[in-house]
């Protein structure tokens, strides 16, 4: 019974990365310049923004060092536009799904107990106060992140 | 350990829902008017929309009768500045809460094998050979969606 939640937990976050995985694979490099909207960020900064999130959970729920920690300071750091792109579309859109084929490769294997254990960025004394603060609440977080930036990632044409 | 799984997706509901009140809450009704960008939806039919949506979670999670379909043909079936809105900005705020707080108080009593039951839009036989089509995925599902458009009505000022 238990399992049957928690793969229903990670069908959930797989429908929403599914969802990217195909909006962004439809889009060549000009296609990523586009804004969102006037003056928004560009589609390529959120492709950016996602990869360098979902790179920061591998640390997070344990599952091993960042692949991709040359993205932060373009695309979690500063604003859109300020600072210039680090890599090709190409190499981007190969880091997104490599990042992403690690954290549901590894939380494939969590156990109920893995789920609930703490997350790195909470200490010991919080967690014990608030053991809400578990993975499952990151990746919860990052399942509902995500859907908020597909949200503006279909206003683009 | 199943009930903390539990109370970790229901907070992660209620974050969404809470970030929403919060928007919504800080804008009068010519605010409301506005349009998250150019020729695309306004603020005040995502709020009709949402709202229809999650009213629609009440029979779906066998919560009960639905409480607000008088908004389904102005904010699910149709786009945007085709049908009159049927509510004043004040009433559809007031519908919000209320279509928010009789899920949340309801889902808080569901055990691990509530949200494991079929919702009531698959058929038996469908729910048979995919156990995932349960209530949790309904509501996953619809957390997911509202951070969708909550990401497209962040856009707006």
């Amino acid at each position: 019974m238990d399992e049957l939640v928690i793969t229903t937990v990670v069908a959930s976050w797989k429908l929403i990365i599914n969802r990217l995985d195909e909006r962004f694979g439809q889009l060549d490099d000009e296609q990523l310049q586009q804004q969102i909207a006037p003056n928004k960020n560009r589609l390529f900064y959120l492709l950016g923004h996602l990869t360098a999130v979902h790179d920061r959970m591998l640390p997070m729920l344990g599952i091993g060092e960042r692949l991709h920690p040359e993205l932060d300071e373009a695309y979690l750091t500063n604003p859109d536009r300020t600072i210039s792109d680090p890599l090709p579309a190409s190499e981007l859109k190969k880091a997104w799904s490599e990042v992403n084929r690690a954290i549901t490769s590894a939380v494939e294997g969590f156990s109920v107990a893995d789920w609930l254990k703490k997350h790195s960025a909470v200490s010991e004394e919080d967690f014990s106060q608030n053991p809400t603060r578990n993975r499952l609440a990151v990746f919860l977080n990052r399942t509902n992140h995500a859907s908020f930036h597909t949200g503006q990632i279909v206003l683009a044409k």
